[in-house]
């Protein structure tokens, strides 16, 4: 896995812009760039200072291919931890191509992706929870994403766990040495400090595994179902909480048969929302496609939004009551809430600017918590909106706490508290120390595996594909 | 149209990538982006070198919003000739909205399409045509463009016009300090070495001019088109000389019908061939179209290839004449001899691996230069794309000369041209110094319009509103 040749990739995207960067890095990156590159003022790459800009031209021979700018990062002064060179050229696809082919010829392998990001690792420069940060930053689309992703990339969620294992660590030396000695009976770890410590960590642990809800839904964007009859407002509401017009808005029932989804932010975090067809029995056949899909959005939401057209739940203004359609409508909610107990469902009547007050006070006292809503009007979408995020558990984003996003940490986590809770039941069965001894090396293991201190070649692999060229 | 604030602008290509980077320009450049970056080490950004590189965190108040390196650009040492910080962050679209917004905030200004350039030039760092240079070498998509465009922007273009522009300024000073003692008949300037200067002058702007036909195709590609019947292997010789898959090859005769284009390099030169319908008479109202279409193509194809299937153009092998059809085929290539005799003009028997060698004789003797082919196997694809590059007077550019591409600079040199050719016909008819001086001050006029010594705001909002942002 560990290469000591020199790549080189196109840093920045592909496409037309002012400029392009492309990366070389490597033990030889400075020494196969000098003789290529011509200083305006005769400078030597090779005697210049790290961290240092030069300006010059990239020849073939006697070709000039370009001019550019040279950054020079020496020794494991760069990103990657090895001498690295990042050529800043014009942004042509040709140019590009042609100083890439020309480093090609002249020594440089094509990278692989991640292989930058990889190399930091490998040099020490980033642990592997940092370095899979990275990968996030680059994909983070929102607030809430880029605070998580920033936040594991300087370290917060690694060096927590670093600090909990190295104590742990501490304490299993102690107790495989008192191992040595076994026949003295002496207890070297002290095992009110031990309990403490383990406590300690299963509370670590388990606010870590409890974070993943939240880290996963921020870093994916939380899926909220739009579920109701068809030509209730959906699309009309959907366009309210996007502030624009996505989604086909039209009168005819039944418009809209495809899901559409789309996302939207709200207090920085990432909201996915999927419009669909309605629920009630049709003979359409297309329509009863979408029904199908709208049962299987709804199993992939966490949040339901159930929208009806209000003027449909009651009777004319002077009656005093829910209108049969109505009846039918609450028995329908009743069946979601049943096949959904612990999903959150939010009832929203739409369409309530056609209401008189007396209709509405009917619907208020007829079904609970009924959220009133005209997405027409905009009445009542700013609340709907904080209705969601009641449904995040912001709190920790908000207190800066860590989260844990990346479902192999998750795996990790997992695994290493049910190790400590070996370790915990051994304490309470007061086991012997070489079966404990075990179960901690087991927990340290999984430790160790978050922050890339025990790694193998599959595992760096898997990772590091999913990062882009250049990276 | 000059103005002192600070610019910002993305620099790198929209869309995912490793890293982006975004460049501020301007008095103020370091003095706004040093508060935004806590550096590692503690730096304090205004008291860095120019040229230095400089990793930190950019902060809004307490929020990081991304680790990143720092490109220091002090004094007017610097693309734009100002202050400039260039801000390498992580390539999320998240993160560059983020920080530009940030710089926004703290008082720079969005950048204008080729603002960065067009800074470059208020500020000497470059001429006019060398500013041009700069857009043509980012759109370069070949060794022929991206040297021409190479050349300008190393000013081999601007040097040799403000060459013989200082020469003829100095002649120009000369005569008109003759007028001012036009009473005592003195000559200052020396007729004979101003009558050479004339010369030379004629002579360079001429080639200049003559360039031009080259440079354009250069720049814009070859326009060739391929004309023939359907199902002639048009569509086959397109993707031989293509090398790939690129337009849909069927035996059913006419599938060619929309016109496909596509560019290749030969010998590093751009062609961009065109393939059309047929040209015979039709009675199919869509092939109609594609036959007009033809003729359309033909006007604007800089080389034409008539392309033939040579069975149709012979009677059985035993035979020894030229068949009716084929006899059609020639009267419609001099058809096209005679509606376009200016034209060069490759005649194409394709399928000629179907043939017997007394057919070919046949061939040869009866259609003058016919160019035997056979797309499927490849016979003759080679030298037919020597054939084709022929037809560019590509010696001007193997020489390394100046060639002028851009049509704003032809303009200027036709009308320096002309100018100087006034005043060629006036030393020739012995005219006064007065008069003379006139016509000196206007080619001098036409020439500072091409570096740049003679602008107005209205050029240059033209100019630069091509390029791109960033730029």
């Amino acid at each position: 896995m560990i290469s000591q040749d020199t790549i080189v990739a196109l840093a920045t995207p592909a496409g037309a812009g002012a400029i392009a960067v492309i990366r070389v890095s490597g033990k030889d990156a400075i020494s196969i760039c000098a003789p290529l590159f011509r200083s305006i003022k005769g400078k030597d790459l090779t005697k210049q200072k790290t961290h240092t800009i030069h300006l010059g031209h990239i020849v073939d021979g006697e070709r000039v291919l370009d001019e550019v700018l040279v950054s020079l990062f020496k020794g494991s002064n760069s990103y990657t931890g090895e001498p690295t060179v990042e050529i800043s050229c014009h942004g042509s696809s040709y140019i590009q191509q042609e100083i890439i082919q020309l480093l090609l010829r002249k020594g440089c392998r094509m990278a692989d992706a991640g292989e930058f990001t990889l190399r930091a690792f490998i040099n020490g420069k980033l642990d592997l929870s940092q370095a899979e940060a990275v990968a996030d930053l680059i994909a983070s689309d929102s607030e809430a994403s880029h605070q998580i992703a920033m936040q594991q990339m300087r370290g917060g969620f690694s060096n927590e766990i670093k600090k909990l294992r190295d104590e742990l660590l501490n304490f299993a030396s102690l107790i495989e040495l008192e191992l040595d000695f076994a026949e003295e009976d002496v207890e070297f770890a002290n095992r009110t400090q031990f309990q403490d410590l383990i406590s300690r960590i299963t509370k670590v642990l388990k606010r870590l595994i409890d974070s993943f809800a939240v880290g996963n839904v921020i870093k994916n964007g939380i899926p909220v179902a739009i579920v109701g009859e068809p030509n209730v407002g959906k699309s009309t509401l959907l366009n309210a909480l996007l502030n624009e017009e996505r989604a086909i808005v039209s009168d005819i029932a039944g418009t809209t048969r495809d899901t559409i989804e789309d996302e939207i932010n709200i207090g920085g975090i990432g909201f996915r929302f999927i419009d669909t067809a309605g629920i009630r029995d049709t003979k359409d056949v297309v329509e009863s496609i979408g029904i199908k899909k709208t049962f299987e959005k709804i199993d992939q939401a966490q949040v339901v939004i159930y929208l009806v057209d209000s003027s449909e739940l009651t009777e004319s203004p002077s009656a005093s009551d829910i209108s049969p359609k109505g009846r039918e409508i609450i028995v329908e909610i009743n069946q979601i809430r049943n096949k959904y107990p612990r999903k959150p469902l939010i009832i929203v009547a739409n369409k309530v600017d056609k209401l008189e007050e007396s209709q509405i006070e009917v619907l208020t006292s007829e079904i609970e918590n009924i959220h009133l809503l005209s997405a027409k009007q905009n009445i009542g979408v700013e609340e709907l909106q904080n209705k969601l995020l009641e449904f995040v558990n912001t709190g920790a984003l908000r207190n800066n706490e860590t989260i844990v996003t990346n479902s192999r940490h998750y795996d990790a986590l997992l695994k290493a508290l049910e190790e400590i809770q070996k370790v915990q039941y051994g304490i309470d069965q007061g086991i012997s120390g070489d079966l404990m001894a075990i179960d901690i090396r087991q927990a340290l293991y999984h430790f160790g595996e978050i922050t890339g201190e025990i790694t193998s070649d599959d595992l760096l692999g898997n990772i590091f594909a999913n990062f882009c060229i250049g990276k």
